[in-house]
């Protein structure tokens, strides 16, 4: 690899397919404490591109790279490195701009992911298996046995919501808008997927036979957070990380004030920065374990190479697909 | 005092002027754990008329006496009784039905109060003031000289949320909505008055010089309580006690996401319940403190005899008063 690779740039926030460019950028030279690293693959995800149109809560300064998560291998260290070695596999931090050739990066951000867990794979444990790994522990304390509820059960972080509680002996309900997905839910051991409607309330209730559900997962808002809030056993907590119906929260006041219901929220990157090497190694010492065992494997539709960014940010931005859309290694 | 007095009643939910008769009851004897107490004051509070028209979350059994809160004196105790005597003054529970002339109760669940704080005052600590010290102690972790902020500032609990926060040395920004009361809230000890609108959130980050506020108190729900939710700070808390507006909270997720606001409710009979003995003689007895140095006197515009209780009831459900309405012992 030389000293110049190719990364993609915007100069002002805007329509993906308007602001990005393929650029050539120089590497500076590898640091006492810095690791190069070369990239193997790097997902797109929904942030991303609210973060290139700037309405992601957080604006970088521009210009800058997009791309929130990804894993490389490191390809050389600077001297004082001890945490990484050359060629590891490794989990590239959020703040770095994935979607690039290569990085030189400050070797203490960099997770070391063993190297059977596929690139493409590795690339995606940092923010959706996250979220739902934190999500099951750092709200409601739950016992092996206790029911979890969650809508967008179809959604990467859904998915590994599924796979996790499973691992952890609870059990879900699975809410979904679509028939075809309740075998394929069940399949990867949701315990029980509901459509989502207005017989939700009850067909919960019968499905886990009145259980007291003190957490609830959301990703949707709107009428569909509304449906989880009156589900859930009063002092239940939902934790809201997603919003896809793009609709508000609405609450009856009752639900705060009687039923006495908690609402919060998670955001991944957040606790990130929050989080101490310990911790962030502990979860994911966690994530490589289920990973190894063939678990909290994220659907693929394709992989392009860098340079075909118009395409690949295009066919991310559509609804209906096979799985998710990732950067790969220019050969 | 005969074993006969008298008490309002219903049989069947609907509107209080409707459906209250003032009837005789027997009073049973006091058995050797239990008090016979004489009522000196009982408020008329909107979740009393909310419960008549069966509005309340809970339902009592049919028919029943209404009144959460109230205060009266001891006439006599059982044997077995220590925790009160005869003459104390002592405030009644939410369970009882506070609305009759007297009642056996057991001896455990009355809260001595001292002598010195009338009787009319004694009986609305156990809604407002309670309610505004827990909401101040129960959520987050304040330190002298920290802000919290409030809509509904002019309530009694609005007020009792000033006089105590100053008391323990915090801060409060009250908002409010007619522009009389900015002088008289200061008055009471409200470091900042504001008149709620849009410009709401300017005015509180200049008054306060941008303070990070890590509390709110909403007891009106609607565009209200988004207003307080976009001044506070993130990872604060916001407690809903009340929903004057009648107006769902309306969240927009990006406020649970990334803004990591917390939404919980408080509901003081609630509270009640479940606090262990030693947890409400705590509460109380700081509360009687405050009440003894002429603290957290709930203005009163008048007090009825309960045979009067239509006039009451119709006065008690208006809006422009110039206080509480309460009943009083019959002479």
């Amino acid at each position: 690899m030389s000293g110049s690779i190719k990364a993609i740039v915007y100069q002002a926030h805007g329509k993906p397919e308007k602001v990005l460019h393929l650029e050539a950028e120089e590497l500076r030279p590898v640091g006492e404490n810095e690791a190069l690293v070369r990239l193997l693959a790097a997902p797109i995800n929904p942030a991303d591109l609210n973060a290139i149109e700037g309405k992601y809560p957080v604006r970088p300064e521009l210009p800058a790279t997009p791309g929130f998560e990804g894993a490389g291998v490191v390809e050389e260290v600077g001297a004082a490195v001890r945490n990484v070695a050359a060629g590891a596999q490794v989990i590239l931090p959020h703040d770095l701009g994935t979607w690039r050739e290569a990085a030189v990066i400050a070797a203490g951000k960099l997770i070391v992911a063993p190297n059977e867990i596929a690139g493409e794979q590795a690339a995606m444990l940092k923010i959706n298996p996250l979220t739902a790994w934190r999500m099951l522990h750092d709200f409601v304390r739950l016992e092996p046995g206790d029911w979890v509820i969650q809508n967008a059960a179809n959604s990467a972080a859904g998915r590994a919501v599924i796979q996790i509680a499973r691992e952890l002996g609870y059990r879900t309900v699975n809410v979904v808008r679509r028939p075809e997905l309740i075998e394929e839910l069940r399949a990867e051991g949701g315990d029980v997927v509901l459509l989502d409607g207005d017989d939700l309330r009850e067909a919960a209730a019968e499905a886990t036979e009145r259980a007291l559900i003190r957490l609830g997962l959301n990703a949707v808002g709107g009428e569909s957070a509304l449906r989880l809030a009156k589900i859930v056993a009063p002092e239940a907590t939902i934790v809201t990380y997603g919003a896809m119906s793009l609709k508000p929260l609405t609450l009856p006041n009752g639900l705060l004030i009687f039923k006495n219901l908690r609402f919060t929220g998670f955001w991944v990157n957040k606790w990130y920065e929050l989080a101490t090497a310990a911790e962030r190694d502990q979860t994911f010492e966690r994530l490589f374990d289920l990973a190894r065992r063939g678990l909290l494997q994220t659907k693929i539709e394709r992989s392009y190479p860098l340079g075909e960014f118009s395409e690949a940010v295009a066919r991310a931005a559509e609804g209906k697909r096979a799985g998710k859309i990732l950067f790969r290694a220019t050969p």
